[in-house]
């Protein structure tokens, strides 16, 4: 019934490999089945402007998609001189959903500053990009630890997204593109590993939708956000 | 216990008016409480290149806060040279919302563009415009029908929006300034006559929230839409 | 003769309203006939690089018309992501007819920033602001005053301004949106309250325009200034 | 008395030198003492989009200051990528001066576009522009009528500009750097060669200016550019 | 004596990956050593409108960093709003090496658009990005000729490009970012598989170069390139 | 066989105008035949903020031509709103070759800004550009000396560029715009006064050239470059 085969309530494989690149102090390619964004987590000893003296620290994220990311090629967004509506909502998402897991406070007056770019697009880029920046920040923090810089992580918890929607009048989990471009609502949700939301966001793209489909909605997104952390946690053990 | 003693389910007094400027086709004053926002709804009989020539209609809408509608004054967007990722992910979201109750085949090859500027704002700026924009539409949709252009309205329904959060540990109704300044989690709903949800987007600024919380929530928000689409009831009876 | 039914020396009526919005330390909507234009004055505790230190204050204006404050839809400046010539131009001019009735030296470090929005346009719109803007500026000063932050108001005169054209071979006063697209010579004059020029800017649309001619629009200009500053005084008065 | 010590009535030298650059179909030097603007006049086959099949001409002008011609470096607009306020307002005046002499119906659909762009600066340069301009365009038409494209002149007049203001308590005529920076009235005085005013544009940067001292700088101005008018008519002459 | 241990006519390990991503008609990962540039040419049925109805094609190439690519974080260049003027250097070159082998006549009025992402930067970005891009045209290429829209490729030639310079008094073939920051001398040379020059870029960064050193200089990127195309060759063998 | 009739190995007629304007500290015409360029050289007494308390000076260079320099209009750059990509290489490539003649050290904290505005183009407008704004800069330079500021000019010696390419097979030396526009390859060469090479930039716009090419190019080159040097002298000797 999906395109993809794939059950309702089925992610698609991921996979999280750590220090794709060597700069980066947190360096991740995550990939949502086709899709793949690279997230590096940068750490800068300063604040901006309006935190300067506040002893406390500051976690910021941009987002872009490559051109060719895409099915048809985008113009870039650098030659057209500004980012779309639609990038700075996402990046604005990501930076407040990485946020609620960093404790500023306890990170000094630094700043992290998040890079999702995604280098193949297939549905998911926002929710794959939270879930590895996740992992980004958390490789980027333990550089701090491991210089004594800080005596413990201000990381609180894992953090992590997946999109739900309603697909041919059912609720199915993780949608990829040829889902995304053709279903009634789009979810997208933000949980932590304690299961407390972080963000909800439903979108009706054609017929509204009820509070009983919402429902079916987020218990699908519950259960595929813990699959996420899941895979964190694997990927973090690794190393 | 709320800063304007409101009790937790209870609105901010709701007033619109209609004709509040005379040149455009639909155009509504919208106030909640002390939140003064203008609503027009302008005609053109053009739509986008992207849908040239396919017989169907289009709305967009654009957003801006008059410069002093806030405590402190706030930079001009037109000045500056570009509009807020904040300004653009609520136009984006003032557009998605009425397009959900046009039928954009039934207006032919028309646009209308709603604008939306915040003279006075105190909190609930967007919630407020889609309420009013719903109004100005409809009577902007009713100058076609008056003229023959159309035989029919292509508003399908009433749509109308509200905000919810829970302040100092409790779920209530319409945020005020002082409120959604000092709430931990802030959601926006979006909902038809019908009962439909149009948008769900819930942000926790501090504390993640938990699903009662966000059941509570959503109860709050159901009630509330239902008095504001009463609300836009008796003002179009006006006339 | 006049689209209007009025006399070539007849001012559109003149509306004052103080404390319109009420976060700003002074606003005021300002009506010419259907012209309605939202003045506030904003006072910050800061001055701009070239003066810091030096002891004075400053003052500066921006202009802007709501989307569907006109005839057809204007394009948002915003939006755009830049000021047109004639918005430029206009604010300009609201600045230094303002800065020359207050004495800069005595107001201390800070800055006073009118902000004049055009929310329905019929012609007039900047002879209007600066009209309006004058009662804004006394008001924010009003509350320096209040609070003890000032001895006595840096306020040295009112200013306030009108058009005057060729219409149909006739001297005409306070040009509607009718007149004014159809003269042949438009002039905005700006005066003090002690009847001295601030600006004259005399543009000839077809026809150049005679010295004699000049003349005559130069007295008209005088009588309708001064029955401006008298209503503005009435407006003060009022409280 | 004056830092030049010229009459008060004196104009600075004027010269007007033909055929400055050899690509543009109209290309003068114009210089007022020491300021030297380069005025050209470009026929282009075509019109704006507003004007499209309408059988109608259309004239615009573009002003520019290079770096270096100010007493200190000015930053390149096109490296700031924005024209200043400033800018925007002379080169639309240019413009407006510039089509009260061409009579834009026998021109066809033809464009021409003005650009002057000032070498050296020492005040007055944009009524130095509009002197050097008329030439130009003067010289650009005739290659019109030249090559058969046109059979008469759609020139109707001369147009020329000075600058008058109170200088020290006294009315001078064409203010060059050390006055104008340093006087209470500015005013720019737009004349053609039947004597009608096209623009009047007084400022008064300090104590505002009585009628009687408009009075008297009109009279200056009047014959000052009665002057410049025969100038432009012996750079005519002379080829 | 070179950071890397190289000898001063040895390459890095070049790594040339096809179908990188999936969507873009061709797709390259090249890697110079620790230098990674994902290449993509996008195939569009369109030209630019300089072109349009010529029955010729075009050929442009635009070139991005990701801002963790580099030692430190560079600002997003979508993010400042433009490009810088590097950026726009180096793919103005890219395009133009690529043109030179690419007969946009037999191309039919088709465009191909490289896009050079750089994921990892150690020094020799643009050269690398040239090398694969030839490679991803190449693939882009047959895509049209596999599905019968073009007879036989429009690609005459290969082309590779290599930086050399003077380190430490030595000219050293492919410098890495250690050799390129503390070099006197850098030059990117381009050249085709017969042995031409596409484009040779010297710059004396600190003491001017002489004409031996030149020569020295060319003969050592001559052998780079061959060795290039060799990888290039086996690259497109492989599949 | 070249349009202007000159020999493969001859300049066109090289003209050098010291203090062409009266404001910058340096102003040079330069003119190569018909091409005209107005370098300017201004001192300011900052230095850009990555070269702030190092003790070291700065020389930056910024290049444009007026619209109409041009054989048909180019748009303006300021109004356009950015500089083109030709444009930043161009004042890149100025700024490089003047720096390679400096010392930064010996200057002091200050910067030096180049400004080179073409006013009639005809081909070479860089290498023109560059060979002017030396004698600029040496001008610039003693009025530091002259004032007591510096004890010794930081000029280490004279750059000078011209351009060669191949035209109709032959290699020729300063490409006019004829030549320019219909050659194959074209090489801009920058040396010093001790004959060392700045900077080698050659370009293949048609067939691929060769090294016996290249050999040749260069040598003209050479040759051209001695004779402008010695213009330069000339010009400085002669005040």
């Amino acid at each position: 019934m999906r395109p993809s085969q794939r059950r309702p309530d089925e992610l698609r494989q991921v996979r999280i490999t750590r220090n794709f690149t060597c700069h980066a102090e947190g360096s991740v390619l995550v990939e949502f089945g086709a899709t793949r964004v690279l997230c590096t987590a940068s750490i800068e000893d300063s604040v901006p402007p309006f935190l300067r003296g506040k002893g406390q620290g500051w976690l910021t994220a941009e987002y872009g998609m490559l051109p060719r990311s895409t099915h048809t090629r985008s113009a870039r967004e650098a030659a057209k001189g500004k980012q779309s509506g639609r990038t700075q909502e996402i990046q604005r998402l990501i930076g407040r959903s990485l946020r609620a897991v960093v404790d500023l406070s306890a990170l000094g007056e630094r700043q992290i500053i998040i890079d999702c770019d995604v280098l193949q697009a297939d549905g998911g880029t926002r929710t794959a990009a939270i879930t590895g920046a996740c992992v980004a920040v958390h490789d980027a923090i333990a550089t701090l630890v491991a210089k004594g810089k800080l005596a413990a992580s201000p990381l609180r918890d894992f953090v992590a997204a997946v999109s739900v929607g309603m697909y041919q009048g059912k609720p199915v989990l993780d949608l990829d593109y040829a889902e995304d471009s053709d279903c009634d609502t789009d979810m997208n949700v933000v949980m932590t590993g304690a299961g407390g939301f972080v963000e909800v966001q439903g979108t009706a793209e054609g017929t509204p939708f009820s509070r009983d489909e919402l429902n079916a909605l987020l218990a699908l997104a519950e259960a595929g956000i813990r699959q996420l952390i899941d895979a964190q946690k694997a990927a973090i053990a690794e190393q």
